[in-house]
């Protein structure tokens, strides 16, 4: 896919020639390595380990976290050793949240960061730890820590060693999530991520670890990521559900030896960022609609998220979607509840085009808006200021209900 | 049902003897008459036409309504009407919501009043009227202005008369609800809701009508009523949609002859209103689980309304709770999402009576927990004050997504 595809996200300017594909991922960019592998924490043998090397010369980085007040021990692990701005490896696994499991989890986090820092021969304090799947349950450390041993055997930077590290942090995925952008100045963007449900990330997705060889010094890191992310990930919305263990990581290498300036690779990063997005949407728990609701003219960008986040969260909306029923009266009531000022005999609402609700009331009949295709366009106007957005969802189908009753996660 | 077995719902005091039943509803209290007919509303056949007529001495009313922004042309009306305080009668209908409708809608009900006044031979300014179904579609004023003559001239105090105003203004409902409390004083409360989707009412459920003969001046009337909404009908949380035309009105005949103090008065009020709301949540769409989340020693009332409302509306939650999975990691997500002040390293939640998470972490073991039953209680301990409040819910089935996006409403 090109940047410009995924425009509808934020407003970015991109080198017209830098384009966002999928053949790789973490391990694109110089400097970096990767493994993923089967630790055994899974019950089913599936891959559940992953490890991201960085191998410098620089190990900036910088990383967003959950706002959930119920934070997982990885998170509080993780959010700890970044505020030193650097990060020389990443563990992740799968299998387990390893949140609200109290002091013991956290202690089960410190030794996993400690056992890959003993075997790369760097300080604990330069290792990021995630986790993702059930809450509430501890970790097998006997089978994770003789993973790590296994993960770092399998290092590498081929492509392959990218998708394998995509692969092993899944859980009702689908299908792994990474993104490339080689720039052709002389350096690249690379990613992953993963989440399908409990997705509604805010300050961060599920899981996410993008690797940069950019030189980009880490204020300006961190920064890019804050404002990436805030365009990005912070507007999916599968289910409302902020995880406890949300975390994207960004490291960087430095090892292209070209100094990007910091707009530039803000505008790179977002449209990586929103790249794995759109995957993330195209395989959340049920999906049969790739719905995008886009809020215009609200008075601040904040109301317009707000606004576009109330009506990808509401059910009868949601199951509308399902049905490809052009039902505006259900979104008009969403978007009546959101935290909003707005003029109700003023709002339109166009569906895949068709202009249905004007002025508060009935516009053009409910057969012109075919919603009967996989993707749905949704266009609310306020008439209430300049400031707009987009939120990205999903409908609500019999399987999100089938895939969330049958699955304890 | 007893009085005592809604306490769930609200603090309060009832003469231990005052019960509410559902044998009858708005025309038990003396000076109600009421009708349900077929005007032809809605296509199917069914009654969608409702009267409740108040014949005095006093004509003392209070309202609540809708707090979305987006208020159905009904709405505007009653509002303007009940400045006065006073209403003679009220109509109801089915089959449409009169919301988007513009000011040819607010003609629509404006024509509405006017015709039952005339019939009645009252002031159109003293009409209540409720509307509900579809929104975005005119009424059939050709079908509703005849159907009014018919409800006048079907007017009767039996029950059944009451029975057929509470089943005229059912939509997605599968029940007619309604209940009374005689209270052994002289003076009674009787009353009708409809609702079962969109259904999270603020400062009022979808539709209700409730009369009593008591004396009860008009500012205590309006205060009881406020009062006793915010402890029932507000702590309903379907699916977290505050409908366009949600109104509950309180009519007082002062038939009975009885002066009732304030308080006594409220208790009673909200007991029968209780009731009213156990019977919407049993009928919920899609629902095979009643839900009960109380959150305890939260800091503020406020606080624990908001925490146990964002359970309420939780998908992961409610498909969680359908499959009578006791996946308590859930909640405590949904909880740490709350704006709500807690320390996660305090929480307790118990299901069924299991106290299944302790201090954060892992309690009891699961299979402790039977939710297989049709009643799950959960219990949140914030730990972070003394204020408790109890939202009911229900879960989320593949019948509720059957139901929503089979029936365009």
């Amino acid at each position: 896919m090109t940047v410009e595809s995924s425009a509808v996200l934020g407003e970015r300017t991109v080198t017209p020639d830098a384009q966002v594909d999928r053949s790789a991922g973490v391990t694109a960019p110089a400097g970096f390595r990767a493994a993923g592998v089967i630790a055994g924490i899974k019950p089913a043998g599936k891959p559940d380990l992953t490890v991201v090397v960085n191998d410098g010369p620089s190990y900036a980085a910088a990383g967003v976290f959950t706002t959930n007040k119920v934070k997982a021990a990885p998170v509080l692990w993780s959010q700890q050793v970044l505020t030193a701005g650097k990060l020389k490896a990443v563990v992740l696994n799968s299998g387990g949240a390893n949140a609200c499991t109290g002091p013991e989890g956290f202690q089960d986090t410190h030794k996993t960061a400690e056992k890959l820092a003993e075997v790369l021969g760097v300080g604990a304090a330069e290792i990021g730890v995630c986790s993702t799947g059930l809450i509430g349950e501890r970790l097998p450390m006997d089978k994770l820590l003789p993973g790590i041993e296994a993960a770092v055997d399998a290092l590498g930077n081929e492509p392959a060693h990218g998708l394998a590290a995509a692969t092993a942090v899944m859980t009702t995925d689908n299908v792994p999530k990474q993104a490339v952008l080689k720039h052709p100045g002389g350096w690249s963007i690379g990613g992953f991520a993963k989440g399908a449900g409990m997705c509604a990330p805010n300050m961060a997705t599920m899981l996410s670890v993008i690797t940069t060889d950019a030189i980009v010094d880490q204020p300006h890191l961190d920064h890019a990521l804050r404002n990436a992310v805030g365009k990005t990930f912070n507007r999916l919305d599968v289910d409302g559900g902020t995880s406890t263990n949300d975390t994207v990581l960004l490291l960087s290498s430095g090892a292209s030896g070209v100094t990007v300036p910091a707009d530039e690779f803000e505008a790179a990063l977002t449209a990586l960022a929103a790249d794995l997005v759109k995957q993330l949407q195209a395989d959340a728990e049920g999906v049969t609609k790739h719905v995008s609701i886009t809020v215009q003219n609200a008075a601040t960008e904040a109301e317009a998220v707000a606004a576009a986040k109330i009506v990808a969260e509401d059910n009868l909306c949601k199951t509308a979607f399902f049905a490809s029923d052009p039902n505006w009266g259900r979104i008009a009531m969403a978007v009546g509840n959101a935290p909003t000022a707005f003029d109700p005999s003023l709002l339109d609402i166009t569906l895949n085009g068709a202009a249905i609700c004007v002025a508060g009331g009935k516009g053009v009949d409910r057969s012109e808006a075919d919603l009967s295709g996989p993707e749905i366009d949704v266009v609310i106007d306020l008439h209430a200021g300049d400031a707009s957005a987009t939120v990205l969802t999903t409908d609500l189908s019999h399987a999100y209900v089938e895939e969330n009753s049958a699955y304890s996660s």
